[in-house]
């Protein structure tokens, strides 16, 4: 069989664009930077939400909806926030179309314009905090731990499958609290939230840390993030948690009265994964052949393929072992299929399935099952072994824990490899051109130090990770004195 | 305590608007037309969404996401579906905002145009049919079972919470088949679907029917629906599933090749129903006192309240009892809470679980308590007991059950007393005036007659009744012959 991808080391950038389309997550849409999720990548989408939908629950967090529509004199009310997404809005100025006079199909009514304009969210601060105020009077009612599933639109000159799309799907909690410490320990505690997830489920390392002031989020005091690194050696920001300050409550004037009589602003917090993290999981972990998922966030786990003799008995016990090894799996939770389709081959499933990234297959043989034997392939190692049918789903079980956790540790020995501590500018430059990865050098602490190195290198500052150990240093640029090294990478 | 509601007999829509928004499901927004649902409602929303998705998936349907937006041009191409939709649309016509150079906030870009005009969608079958196009090749990709959860923009003129607002959240299936009988053996399982779910889950008596083609879908050659009776004697449709023959196929020229070589346009079918359902079950089932859910959708299903005793032993022993029901109900799958806030009286939260529609309450006494015994209260019946700790969470789960069954028993008696059998052109009129409820009356079958009808009594044919049973008669208006009843209400 003839290779359908473009390998890593050909065209990193080529195969992750046709791993994403041969490997049926998305596909390019007739609307220019939105693309169509399809079936297999929805169904990952799926298990991220569920999973962190559950999480977010479980930190008292509960979901609603607000509008889509924003009217265009929010979004100024906020100064940071209106310079940050203004430029990237989509406007609705009308809301009909007509039949075209000269007989051109249908044309946008010209008197049925809008008084005020609407602007599809790319954020929904503005109308959130809006809507809190009429909520939010007393004490009594914070912390508002609000939650919404939705899909924004940011109007984006350079579009990429999943990894920036102008529209995209996401969650974004908005919260509001009676004190700045309670917000800064929500900014932090949905942070962890985030970065546990990534660990267990995506089984992607990240770091956690914090962004600089020309990195923060518009309209934001301090952005979270947590930041994971690809198989190329760029980062990618994989999720962020925003202490807003008192800046929206001011914005909106939301106030509350606390116990004693006495009235303030109430403090936010927003925060916020997207479908991204769709893509960010294919570039941490596949391969050339294909998708390569976590058994955690797999939409099919487990597939077990039948390679039949021209015996009908043969058949029929092949059947009867896949059925019931189905029953079995599925009882215990394990997503399993048993692809027992007549009109392709066995070799043409083999390589379908690892194309797909499903963890584990198994392949029931004619001849093996003779001898109570199975073959079971892992798709993260793709070790092939012999195993007993006795006692198989629950090997099965132990080997997708296995893979979950290797895949895991496979992720952090390729970070910490590429993870440079540099000192001097000449080894930063060549470290970024030659090796690429994170890189842990001094900064001087400036944001023109920063924007010059991003000018020179194309290298941002990912993050001043948390718990940051504290180093006296000079700045790889500058010279400058510096009090701790924070983390270099180019990244998507 | 004073009511805080309007009650039914007074203003029943009134009494409608108040409930939404004072038991907390909803709240207007700042954007015209466009409501916030807030935790409680979109709580309902998300149990309604968990279980149509279960059925969805088990009927063999995938999820999938498309574009928000729909280029301009696609909405002519089908003749129908332009006249039905291009009247009520958003139009994004700009991508950016700027500072107003005067110093007036932001304003639209000029510069920033689009050279298509963009819809958003109103609902989806163009974008989709359009991508079908690359999907579909051959009898092997067919049938294509898809589903997408979204949110849809329907410009209204007068809007009401959950019922009609601008923008709504639903679910749409599209689904491709490469015969007629298939596509419409799919539009009538998909009926039953929905049909089964307001039965089982909403506790909600629909009619399955057919719709007379002046209601028909935009584009559809059948539309099925489903219709409720609500209290009031109106008429809610709660979903629709649309035969859409080979309109969509030949707009967007989607053709397939069969077995034997062949081509032919394939046959589509589209499905969908929508956070309308929240309005529904709140005007089917709800009282003067708020709201009555079903067990089965209810956010909340049992509270407990202690009424603590000034002896701190009482009070642990009642909090040791409320801890070991919860523990066991959650452990059977039952949504439960403990509300020992002591900030709030018992009599507060009576009321207020009475208006936030939870099933069954349970009352810890401190007096009770001494005798092993506890009051459980059910919401539907507002009956009252006495009941032993002993077997207590069975006794629970049993009686969620019998709610379930009584919800339902009691809206199907409230609809065979409101369906009436009608003769004569002033039995009609006098009892759409006088009593309401579904009239099921001769028709002549002519789109003219039942426009008529219409405009003399607001009253419109809800659908003609699948295995409607075929009866000669004479036309309520004019007297001409009919074959059949069909039948009429008023309806949301």
């Amino acid at each position: 069989m003839s290779k359908i991808l473009t390998t890593r080391a050909e065209d990193y950038s080529q195969w992750y664009n046709d791993l994403i389309l041969k490997g049926g997550l998305a596909d390019y849409s007739a609307v220019k930077g939105c693309m169509v999720i399809k079936p297999h990548g929805y169904a990952l989408w799926e298990n991220m939400r569920d999973e962190l939908d559950r999480r977010f629950k479980e930190t008292g967090h509960q979901n609603a909806y607000f509008p889509l529509f924003i009217p265009k004199s929010f979004m100024s009310k906020e100064a940071a926030h209106v310079e940050g997404f203004a430029k990237e809005c989509a406007v609705v100025t009308h809301y009909r179309l007509k039949n075209d006079p000269n007989g051109g199909g249908v044309i946008v009514d010209p008197d049925a314009k809008l008084e005020e304009e609407l602007i599809v969210r790319p954020t929904s601060e503005t109308i959130i905090w809006n809507t809190y105020k009429d909520w939010i009077k007393s004490y009594r009612d914070l912390p508002l731990l609000i939650n919404q599933w939705a899909n924004v639109v940011r109007w984006e000159m350079r579009t990429r499958l999943f990894l920036r799309t102008t529209e995209f799907l996401w969650q974004e909690g908005h919260t509001a609290h009676a004190s700045r410490a309670e917000a800064i320990e929500e900014t932090e505690k949905m942070l962890e939230v985030y970065a546990s997830f990534a660990e267990e489920f995506m089984a992607l390392p990240v770091v956690r840390g914090v962004k600089t002031a020309n990195e923060r989020f518009a309209g934001a005091e301090d952005t979270y993030c947590i930041e994971a690194l690809m198989q190329d050696g760029k980062a990618l920001q994989a999720g962020t948690s925003h202490f807003l300050g008192q800046n929206f409550a001011k914005a909106f004037d939301v106030k509350f009265q606390d116990k004693d009589n006495n009235h303030d602003y109430v403090w936010a917090t927003s925060w916020g994964v997207s479908t991204r993290l769709v893509g960010a999981l294919v570039m941490a972990h596949s391969d050339d052949d294909g998708f390569i998922f976590p058994p955690k966030l797999a939409p099919l786990q487990v597939v077990i393929v039948p390679i039949y003799s021209k015996d009908e008995a043969v058949r029929a016990k092949i059947d009867n072992i896949a059925g019931d090894l189905v029953a079995t799996l599925k009882k215990q939770g394990v997503r399993v299929k048993f692809d027992n389709d007549d009109n392709t081959r066995a070799g043409w499933k083999f390589a379908e399935y690892e194309l797909k990234g499903v963890p584990v297959r198994i392949t029931l043989g004619a001849r093996d099952i003779e001898n109570n034997l199975v073959e079971v392939a892992r798709r993260d190692t793709k070790e092939k072994a012999s195993r007993s049918l006795d006692g198989l789903a629950g090997d099965v079980i132990t080997m997708l824990d296995d893979i979950q956790s290797n895949m895991y540790q496979k992720a952090l020995k390729f970070r910490t490899d590429n993870t440079h501590t540099i000192d001097t500018w000449d080894d930063f430059v060549k470290t970024l051109d030659e090796k690429a990865g994170f890189i842990s050098a001094h900064w001087d602490g400036t944001p023109e130090t920063e924007e010059k190195i991003k000018e020179l290198t194309k290298a941002t500052i990912r993050c001043i990770p948390l718990n940051n150990p504290q180093e006296a240093g000079k700045c790889i640029l500058t010279g400058n004195p510096s009090k701790e090294r924070v983390l270099f990478a180019r990244a998507y």
